[in-house]
Order: C-alpha cells, then sequence, then structure tokens
C-alpha cells in the first residue's frame, strides 16, 4: 500500500506543478461540449500521471475517459488493481483562475478504493488517505464534521455541463427542495473538492449527479469514508462508483435526511438514474 | 486619501488577524434568523474595526448593521465621510470553516465611494482600491476579464438567507434563467468576495439580491470599478449602494445580457425591488 501511495503521491505532485505554473497565464481551449472544456494542461497532466503509474505498475488498469485498451484501460471495473485518475478536475475553474482546481488518483482493488489522492496546488491543499488509515490534509489527520441536523448543515452541489431546460429544471428543484431544509448551498466546481470538504469537516453534504465518471469520485470517497464520513447512493442505497451519483456526508442520519427530501423528486431526462 | 486608506488597511489587517486565529476553534454560534448566524468573532472584529475607523477619524460616520446614533451611525448616506463595515462577510462560512471570510471597509465622500478593502485572512488575499487609482490584489494591480459573451463566463451568485418556497422559487428562476445561457455557476458565501473574484478575472458575474445592506458590497463596488468592472442595478440602471441589489460584470456589454435575462423575471416577496 505504500508504495502505491507514493507513486500516487509523486504522480500528483508532479501534475499539480504544471498546473500551478500554467494558472495564471493565457490558456488553448478546446470544448469537448458547449460548456464542457479541455486544454492542453489537461492533456499534459494526463500524460505525467497516466505514465508515472504505468511506469511503476505496468500490469495495472485503468479507467478513464480518453484511454485505450493497448494502454491497459478497460470500461468496466473488475478485481484487477485498477487506477481511476482525473489529470485536472475543475478545468472551468482552471480556465478562470478560480482556485479550485485538483489533481485526483484513485486505486481500487477488488473493486474497493484502497488508496486515494486529491491534490489542489493552487491552495496547496493535498488530501490523502489509505483504506484502514485514516485521512489526512497536509499530513494531518482529518475528521467530518459531528453535526446530526441537516437545518445546521452546508451543502455543495455542482450543475454539472447539462443545460437543456428539463435537466436544468430537475437539477434546480432539488437543489431548491434541499436548501429549504438546510443551512445554505455552496458550487466551487469541483466534484471531488466538494467531497474532500466535507472528509475536513468544513461542509456535511456534498451531492451531485451526472458527473463525469468513476475518476472525479473514486479518491475522494476513500478520503470521506477514512475521515468518518458516510457515502451513499442520493437515491438511497450503497454507493456505485461506476454509478455517476454521489452523495457524501458527515454521517448515515444526514444522508437518510437528504434522501427523504430528493429521492422522490425527477432526475432530468439526461441524468443518470440509480442501477 | 492616503491616511484613509492607511487607517483602512490597519484595521482591516487586525480584524483578519482575530478571524484567522480563531477560524480553527469552536464557535459560540448565535442566530440572528433561521440560517443567519453571528458569533463573538463577529462581534469582536466590529469592535476592532469601529474604534480604529473612529479614534482615526472621529467626526466621520458610519453606516451599519448594529451601532447607534451616539456612535456616530446614520441610517442614510450623507455627503459627510461615512464609513460602510462589514467586520465578517461570510459568517456562515467562518462558522464552517471554509475558507471564503472577509473583512470589508468602505469609505464613501459625497455619496461616492473613494476607498474601499477587502481582506480574505484565511487565503491571505487583500484586495485594495482607491478611486482614480486602480485596485490591487496583495498590491499587484489586478484587472477583469476581457470576456465579451456571456456563453464564456462565469457566473457567482448567492441564495441569501430568506427561505421560503416563493422567495427561493423566484430566486432560483433567475440562476437557472442566467445559467442556461452562461458557462457555469458558482456559490461561495461572500457577496463582497464574489465581486472581488470579478475584479480579479476570475469570474465575469456576480449577482445578488435581497443581501445585508451596503457594508456588503461599498468596498467591493469600488475594487470592481478600479479593476475596469462595471457596476449596475441587475434590472437595469446604475448601481444604487443603499439598494440591496447588485451585478458586478466585467463590462458594460456582459450587464445588458444578464438584464436582459433577469429583469424580465419576478422577484420573491421578500426581495428588495428596484428603487
Amino acid at each position: 500500500m505504500d508504495e502505491y501511495l507514493r507513486v500516487a503521491l509523486l504522480a500528483a505532485k508532479k501534475a499539480g506543478a504544471v498546473i500551478k505554473e500554467s494558472f495564471h497565464k493565457e490558456k488553448l481551449v478546446e470544448h469537448k461540449g458547449t460548456v464542457d472544456l479541455v486544454t492542453e494542461t489537461d492533456k499534459k497532466c494526463e500524460e505525467i500521471v497516466f505514465s508515472s503509474i504505468q511506469d511503476a505498475f505496468p500490469d495495472h488498469n485503468f479507467i478513464g475517459e480518453e484511454g485505450s485498451a493497448a494502454q491497459g484501460f478497460t470500461a468496466e471495473l473488475t478485481d484487477a488493481p485498477t487506477w481511476m485518475v482525473d489529470p485536472v478536475d475543475g478545468t472551468t475553474n482552471f480556465v478562470h483562475r478560480f482556485p479550485f482546481v485538483c489533481v485526483c488518483i484513485g486505486l481500487a482493488i477488488k473493486k474497493q478504493v484502497v488508496v486515494g489522492v486529491v491534490y489542489n496546488p493552487i491552495l496547496d491543499e493535498l488530501y490523502t488517505a489509505v483504506r484502514g488509515k485514516g485521512a489526512c490534509l497536509n499530513c494531518e489527520p482529518i475528521q467530518v464534521s459531528d453535526c446530526k441536523d441537516l437545518g445546521s448543515a452546508l451543502i455543495i452541489t455542482e450543475i454539472g455541463v447539462t443545460r437543456d431546460d428539463a435537466t436544468l429544471g430537475a437539477l434546480f428543484g432539488r437543489i431548491s427542495a434541499l436548501v429549504k431544509g438546510a443551512r445554505s448551498v455552496r458550487c466551487m466546481g469541483s466534484c471531488a473538492l466538494d467531497m474532500c470538504f466535507v472528509a475536513s469537516g468544513r461542509a456535511e453534504v456534498s451531492y451531485e449527479v451526472g458527473f463525469g465518471g468513476p475518476w472525479d469520485v473514486a479518491a475522494a470517497s476513500l478520503i470521506v469514508e477514512e475521515a468518518g464520513g458516510h457515502m451513499a447512493d442520493p437515491a438511497g442505497g450503497p454507493f456505485d462508483i461506476m454509478g455517476r451519483r454521489v452523495l457524501a456526508t458527515s454521517n448515515a442520519g444526514l444522508a437518510q435526511q437528504v434522501g427523504a427530501i430528493i429521492a422522490p423528486l425527477p432526475l432530468g431526462p439526461k441524468e443518470p438514474q440509480a442501477s
């Protein structure tokens, strides 16, 4: 485990240095969708992280957005050691020099995440976790908030990249219903950092439906669990790392309170249903 | 002007040190409303900032949430030198150790803000402006984004502290309409820092209706203007510092694009109408 963590940390630090170095410069931006962006830095960081891991563990698998089977990429999560990497989570923030950007590196073995690293090089915040060993922020142990009541909870969520009326209507319907029963809501533009904020006790609930894939949440899900938090599916039931639906809370009671509000509400046509 | 800025800076730094020192500690929280919080630190910082300014300028006025007439507090803005101070903007963030908290100090003379200081002691970001002299972040000149098109703009807004269905419905109706035409939306929980993010080019639009009062926006409005940005009323027309309605954009064209979307939409019953 130590060797997995060491390689993940080194890769995150190397990619983070590239993000930090280019953060204040002009960016060449390409569009994956109308509001879904990608930059040279995404590609450079992807290359750095993947080659660092492949050099160290040539027979491990990857699940990612763009890799080929020849590079060890698979579409399905198997029992084999599988890395789930988002080299730049928060690309829109990166383009706008909004300081919530991170590198996410998670390793699953037997379908369970065992090592997680989330590094924000701009605020110099490094979140790490190894299964069974707790979670840290910059090497100091972290713990979730002890808040039990949704009325005192801070919720973080994101609006994603779908912009049709029906999906936006469903999305804001849920946020509005949640906010009515909670203290307030924040949107920072990085699903992984949202979850890490729950892990470090800065917020009590992080909720999103329809993010890119398991690479956005794998590492952070372990960090939440190892900080004492609770991972669930927003519709109830266990968290499915492949499901593109996440509800991270400080405890199971808050997950129930959130679920009671949002599970009965309809999803938009472009949002992933519970499996 | 230099003396006004010097005193404002000193007061902001002193209050910022208190915020930073207590940021990671347990807080004694009181409720002004269901979700509207106040802490010992708010009171301590208020005392620090007001006494620093009163000692230096005993005949100046103040507009604030809680001061008395005997202390020089007025409800209306006159031509006299008038300080507008929010000792802790982002109290909910402060309570949750969410790193967007700031001290806001603005001075208006002849109803025009001439000095503005917004200091986030947690991220150590100090925004300053003197009318006609430009705006700075940590002593480096800042400038708004050159984005002209709402479709490429990042919008920051806040949901405020009103939680009735009609007001929330109107609020999310506007956010949803705006988001449909823009790149994405962020909520960070501090109106003043939202505006400073527009000033520093990290976002293109900051929009809020129904915040506490002029102390939330006075300093930041000058920082936006001196960074080359545009201040307006969300319903169109000029920005009214007493109006509890703000639209800060990188330029006038973006303000028009935002206004065309939100001005026709209804306000909620608890939101301030345009004067």
